[in-house]
């Protein structure tokens, strides 16, 4: 059986990840899509709308085969480490190809720049680590140095001022760097820009507009067009979506709980913003106040949430010091298909699989248990503990596409 | 001026208070009366019903001239620790007396007591832990150590099943340690025993009675006669008082937060505890069930509920290491006359007079700054910051006696 592996959030699923599943589908020939999806906490710093269960129905009602959950310190991790976490466990599942959306949607484009890269690699690093010094934003700085690039050979590279395409530039990286078997295949985005609002005269929106609509809005009937029914009906049955007001009282109260040098314990907290923190965290009530305090041209705001995260989870460096790869695959659902392709591949999968969460389990496995359990307290998504309790999600019948 | 030193928590002040501050001025030949008392969290290791500023109001306005801080450490520590804390303050005032109410009533058995402790300390020592070895809690070992002293050498010593006979004697023994000049007086107690319900025929009643009746009945009209009625408008105007349930949500989620080798980083935590506190965590929706899968014959309520006070407000092995007594007198209130005593002493005063905290303070201050803004958190009492904006509470006509 041919397996074509996603990287994935869904959150929620809409009809650009259909059209994403299904073009993945057909380019690749799959017999199985695998998709490895983030748990309760998200690349962005952000909690997930849904828990991952619901998510992952939504994903198996949809066309994916078998949904695979990417360990928390990957999921909310640099995109280097989300990259690294997803393809680790892509190629761990022995997926013959790997498929991501991007703005750019030729895989040429994305082997050129890497090349490029390669060949430029010390003038790249000195140009970017210039920049962040001077004090933008890696992401910036990052762009910057590749327009250098492209001016000074004349090269044609990707333009990775776009979300997608710099996503999709990691996962190829770290092919490269990981001596994967894996290939890689793009899919070009349609429509939606990623932090667009919504159009109403689109079928497709981006996540992110769609949940900016479902929190500003609060009208979940105005996003029904942009995703598929199946996923939809799932939404229409939430009582409420879960966004970081709901654990701005926990993440505030555990700001001001710790020291500026307790806080540094934490990942990602570095450049003396813990001071800020807690400054922060004593005079604003809400977190959008919370944020406008802390923002600045250094950080982008995806990286302070990511901060926030890490805070919140108590996932400190000590621990991510002891991390650096996936070492288990996690199922939290599969279709009958997926079943079959697990089965089929027993013998040749790297990594031990986990259908069910027993007593004993990995340090990396400890993070998503607690990431659900404090995910749980800030929401009415669920109970503690469910890790333990939740079989993988089964859909009996493969989806129709 | 003579000044006579009492050490409460005021959790309310009632007519007990009112009775001890009454007969201590007049049996002491009083001029002042300097109250040291708790913050915001109690020895009892709960959260204060009030702000200390209003149950400072409270002191001021029922004839305490001066109202102290005692610092977090001291505050919510074991019996001794709040006796040394106290003494140490009330001795670097430059009390001349020192008066505590207590069961018993004569500061001869409380002399003879200690005497004989002294005396026989290797032996009591050596069946104070075979006691608790045994499995029972420290104040039944030293309760059941003294009976068997009393036994066999045939003594008339202090009963040491009463909780404020208890209390009394760790300040006389405080005075002996600390080589303090500060001479202990004891008030007999009256009418209400210690825990008991509240009793309609008297207006004596104690505080735990009084709270258990704020929170049970609900009708604070029912606790009326207990208080004086300057200590009772307080109570009246405030919309909702403080306990355990409200911080709850706080200290589940703070556990839950942490690995069991984390846990063991906060005072108090030992003997594998900390299992069972993440055990009941989970499991666990309300304080009370909480307290009741924890409790065991091993911790007497009070020392589990101090346990998770230090878990709440963060306070850690590391820190206890640095401190050892007082370092500061922190003023929370004072009417003229106490004012007038701190003027008349201020050469004499052994510690810097803290009236209001600045930008620079100490790291034991730090606690109670720290203790302050959690407790805020979890209560309608007040805002974040307030030890920083609130000046001493000033009564300015001494109250009629």
């Amino acid at each position: 059986m041919i397996a074509t592996g996603v990287i994935v959030e869904y959150n929620p699923f809409h009809n650009g990840h259909l059209h994403h599943i299904k073009e993945s589908r057909q380019k690749t020939g799959a017999d199985v899509v695998i998709a490895v999806m983030s748990g309760h906490f998200l690349q962005r710093g952000e909690p997930a709308l849904l828990n991952k269960w619901a998510r992952t129905e939504m994903a198996l009602k949809n066309g994916v085969d078998l949904v695979i959950e990417l360990p928390y310190p990957f999921a909310t991790g640099y995109s280097q480490e989300f990259a690294h976490g997803g393809v680790a466990l892509l190629e761990a599942l022995n997926c013959k190809f790997i498929s991501f959306g991007s703005e750019h949607g030729s895989i040429e484009r994305f082997k050129a720049t890497y090349n490029a890269f390669n060949a430029h690699s010390d003038e790249l690093n000195k140009t970017i680590h210039e920049s962040v010094k001077s004090g933008i934003s890696y992401p910036q700085a990052l762009n910057k140095a590749h327009q250098h690039l492209e001016q000074k050979y004349n090269l044609q590279l990707l333009d990775l001022s776009k979300p997608n395409n710099i996503l999709g530039y990691h996962y190829f990286e770290e092919i490269q760097k990981q001596h994967a078997q894996i290939e890689a295949v793009t899919i070009q985005r349609i429509a939606a820009g990623y932090h667009e609002q919504i159009d109403v005269q689109k079928n497709i929106a981006s996540a992110t507009g769609i949940r900016k609509e479902l929190f500003e809005n609060k009208k979940i009937h105005a996003i029904e067009q942009f995703l598929p029914s199946k996923s939809y009906s799932i939404l229409e049955n939430t009582s409420k979506f879960v966004n970081w007001d709901d654990y701005y009282p926990y993440l505030r109260f555990t700001i001001l709980r710790f020291t500026a040098t307790q806080l540094q314990e934490y990942v990602d907290i570095t450049e003396g913003i813990e001071n800020l923190l807690i400054q922060a965290a004593k005079q604003c009530e809400t977190f959008e106040q919370f944020m406008q305090k802390i923002k600045s041209k250094r950080f982008t705001w995806t990286r302070l949430q990511r901060m926030l995260t890490h805070i919140l989870t108590g996932y400190t460096k000590e621990m991510k010091e002891t991390i650096q790869s996936p070492s288990y695959i996690r199922v939290l659902g599969m279709t009958e298909q997926g079943q079959k392709y697990l089965k089929e591949q027993k013998k040749n999968i790297q990594l031990p699989v986990v259908n069910k969460v027993g007593k004993d389990f990995e340090n990396l496995l400890m993070l998503d248990i607690r990431a659900t359990d404090l995910y749980m307290l800030g929401s009415s998504q669920g109970q503690i503990g469910m890790d333990f309790r939740t079989p993988p999600i089964r859909i009996q019948k493969k989806a129709d596409l």
